[in-house]
This record gives C-alpha cells, sequence and structure tokens, in this order.
C-alpha cells in the first residue's frame, strides 16, 4: 500500500498477514495491534510519549535477568496478569490468582502436619483445609506446591540470608484430601519497585505494597492446575494489592487461638507456648 | 476492591491512579490499559499466549544494544511508528515518514552539489530540490541530514566495511533554498529479521523488505522538523512496505538520463561518463 494513513494503516496492517498463517495467531496479533492503534489515535500520543513507551521498555530490558522479571511485573501492576487468571478461572472452583515471579521449582517435600517456620520468629501459622473435587468429595494424592515469604518481607530467591527453599514446600495428601502446615505469618510487602515499573506506580501515585499471603500451586492428575493466593481479612492491603490479586472467595479469617488448642500430631504439637493463628482454606479443583 | 473480577478490573486500575497525577499520565495509561484488557477479553487470551507475548519481550530485551533497537522494530514492524509519524504530520506540509533505527548524529558537512557516492559502484544518482514554506517561498539556510544504504543494504552503522559516516551528510541550502548532491542509489533492504521480531514476520507470513529510500531530517528556525524519506516509484516493495513509510507523496520518479545531460557546478561534473538517475523530490515544511 503506497498511500498509507493515519485511517487505513490497521486495514493494511491486517492485509499484510498470509491467508495461510495459524488462524488464532491471526486473531490475536489483529486484535493486538487494532487496540494498539487505537490508543495511540484515541490519545494522539505524540512522539515524545512513543519514545517514553520505547525508554520504558529499554528500561526494563536493562535489569531483566532470572531473578529480576520486570516485563512481568509490568503485566502483574497493569492487570494483565490477574486479568488473563480470571479469564481462565472456572466458576465452580476456587479462584485463581497471581503466580507472580517468587516461585522456585523443586521445592523439597513437606510432609502433611509439617513445619515451614524453622527457627524463623513471628506468630506460627497453622493452615489447613482440603482438597475437594466440584462434588466436595476430597481428591486423593493432590499436590501442594507452597510457598511465602519470610518475616522481613522477603522470599528467598530475593534474599541471601535465606537458603534457596526457604519457606517452600512440596506436599502430597493422602485419601482424605487433608493438608495442613505450620508456618510463620506471611508478611504485606512491597513488590520490586526501584526499576521502571516501579517509576510508573509513582507517576499514577500508586504503591507497591501486596497484602499478605500464602501462594499455592495445586495439582491433581484430571483436574486443571490452580495457581492461587490466600489473604486474611484483616490485612491493610486487601482492598488496593498493587497486583489486583485479591478474590473475594480467596480472604479468610486467621483466628488466634490459645497454645493449648493446638493440636496433635503436628511437626511442632508440643512445641508451641504462645497463642498461634490458624485458617482453614477449602480449594476445589475443577475436572479438565 | 477486594472483589476484583475481570469485569471490573479496568475500572478498578482506573481508581488505583490518584487524583493529583499528571492528567495527561492519567489519559494516556487509561486509554493504553482500557486497550490492553479488551485485547485480553477479546482474544480471552490464554495463559500460554500471555507466556508467549512476555517471552517475546524478553526476548527483544537478549538482543536490545546500542546498535539493535529490538523495540524500536516491533513498534515499527506493527505500524506504531508510523502511525504516531501521521498523527502529528502536517497536511499542508511533506508527509513525514518513520526514522528508523539507522540515523547518527554528527554527520560531516555536505556541500550543496557535493558527493555521497564517492569509491562505491552503482549507478549515481542526483538527488535535488528545494525546501520551501508552505506559500512556496524558499527557506534560506534550510539543514538537511541525509542518510541512506550502501550498495550492500547496509547502512554505516550496521557494516564494519565502511566508515561511521559513510553515505551521511549534513547540507545548509543557500538564500534560494535549493539543496542537490550525488549519491549511489540506495537499495530495498530487509530489516534485521534473526530477532524476535523477525519470528513475528515469520509467524504472520510477512516479508522483512522495504523499498529503496533516501532518509532525510529537515530543519529551519521557526518550521517544524521533519523527518521523511522518498521512494523510487518502481521499487518493487513499494506496495508492501514492512514498516508502513511509503506515503503518495513521498513517491518519486527517479529519470534515467545520459552523461552528456549532468549538470555543471557539482562535484562529480566531469566525471559521470555513463547514464545517471536523477530525482527531483522538493520538501514543504510548516511553521512550528
Amino acid at each position: 500500500m503506497r498511500n498509507v494513513t493515519k485511517d487505513n494503516i490497521t486495514d493494511v496492517f491486517k492485509g499484510y498477514m498470509s491467508d495461510d498463517m495459524n488462524p488464532r495467531m491471526r486473531e490475536v496479533m489483529g486484535s493486538l495491534v487494532q487496540h494498539l492503534h487505537d490508543f495511540a489515535r484515541e490519545t494522539n500520543l505524540t512522539h515524545d510519549e512513543w519514545r517514553t513507551g520505547i525508554q520504558f521498555l529499554e528500561g526494563c530490558a536493562a535489569i531483566e535477568s532470572e531473578d529480576r522479571h520486570e516485563f512481568v511485573l509490568a503485566s502483574d501492576v497493569l492487570g494483565l496478569s490477574s486479568l488473563v487468571d480470571m479469564l481462565h478461572s472456572r466458576e465452580d472452583a476456587t479462584s485463581s490468582s497471581v503466580l507472580g515471579p517468587f516461585h522456585v521449582s523443586g521445592a523439597p517435600p513437606l510432609e502433611v502436619g509439617g513445619d515451614m517456620k524453622r527457627h524463623f520468629g513471628g506468630p506460627v501459622l497453622l493452615a489447613e483445609g482440603t482438597i475437594k473435587d466440584t462434588d466436595g468429595n476430597p481428591i486423593a494424592g493432590a499436590e501442594l506446591d507452597i510457598w511465602q515469604t519470610a518475616p522481613n518481607g522477603l522470599y528467598a530467591s530475593q534474599d541471601e540470608e535465606q537458603d534457596t527453599f526457604s519457606f517452600h514446600g512440596l506436599m502430597t495428601v493422602g485419601d482424605d484430601g487433608k493438608y495442613a502446615f505450620t508456618t510463620v505469618k506471611p508478611v504485606e510487602y512491597t513488590v520490586p519497585s526501584d526499576g521502571p515499573v516501579g517509576a510508573i506506580l509513582d507517576a499514577c501515585g500508586r504503591h507497591p505494597w501486596r497484602p499478605s499471603h500464602l501462594h499455592y500451586i495445586v495439582k491433581a492428575p484430571g483436574y486443571r492446575s490452580l495457581v492461587t493466593e490466600v489473604f486474611p481479612e484483616d490485612d491493610p492491603y486487601l482492598d488496593q494489592d498493587t497486583v489486583f490479586g485479591v478474590r473475594n472467595d480467596l480472604v479468610m479469617t486467621y483466628h488466634e487461638k490459645p497454645a493449648s488448642e493446638f493440636p496433635e500430631g503436628l511437626a511442632l504439637s508440643g512445641s508451641v507456648n504462645e497463642p498461634f493463628l490458624a485458617v482453614t482454606f477449602d480449594i476445589t479443583l475443577a475436572k479438565e
């Protein structure tokens, strides 16, 4: 097309796509470019603003590494990651929520009733629940991949003071579908805000805080894997999670209980001498 | 918001923006995220597709350097760069066209009538014209920053065989507004296609070719600077420029003329013994 104009360029772009390309790729690229162009037209985007956008991407590129996933973080704080989660959540299952950049594969096994708190200070949290199917029946042998922050607000991968798998565990439930473990109550924390994404948060007058949460990936053969989180209902950032991860059904009460009510049969049984917190979070998986 | 849904997340995002942020930033970010979310909803974007998008950005990041501007290239082949150009083109002035990634600041002076061809082979091209205002009056002292490919299809910055400023020149016109220089006819060439952007072109069944062109940046005090290109009307890629740079008013006839018609008063006068090409491309600048 030798007469490209601001009004026909989107159609020219679509016309460049080959008839025999993958139809889904055509659909996704066509929609992406339609929206990209509509955005530029609606805002009458200037060269300076375009340059700012390119510099944002180049700034992310400059700090991108195995330990710093700035593009994922950008997607998180713009709500895209959560939106994709929600588009593919099943209404009859527990809501999914953001994976985030801190999951580490290969966590060590953690037995049902085991402990992740170890020598760390802070209130003991007993987390338990049942992994169920959509009829409410327990899913025997379901696997929970669990991770969270240490009391200093850092994940193991961010913190040289922690072991690689500190506050990470992989639990396989028995026939009753029940999981249980002790840990220290996770804390609210800030997403990394010293890079280009932090500059965007700043420019929008936004804070970088997330409410405290436990992360789970739950898997069982024949069921859709679930990436989710559980939040305490009294968290100050519950209504303003900077990555949009909170869903109503993921907000739970963390009950404060006296040491005398700490149950038998757990790794920490007999050694808890102060009040502890307990949360029950049942998880429903949908069939594949 | 503790009940973020796929339907309200865009409004939640907008609600997170502070009342006292820069109003233009609010407008641009609001529109960007509205379109990003609408894109995801319309296509029902999957986790795998989201991951492909993140990997695309990370792949660009991995090769981004001073000599390789993959994010700019992505903007170019998606038509965004050209769209921004066209949004800010003045209808009463010569059309603007893509800057591209190969402009180098600090080109050496080139006198009116000077030569950029030097020892390089290929047909002599004489390019000339007048820099005018919108009333058709010459703009005395206008400055032309000129650059193009060598006959091998490479810009100086891509090619170790060339000097830094090979096929680059900075010309200041006299009171008559006229410019003229000799060079070798530019050739069509491919944008860098061995990276993530090339993979997108491939997946869309698109080629990486641009029609041949001369690049100009034209500046004069009191006038809007113009970034533009001139294309020969017989170029095979004129109707399918992979970066959408062609505009009707930038397509010119390159006339073939006998050596005997080569004009006097140019650096190459008297030394042209074969037929040459001549193009006249007048350039109109709008007032600021």
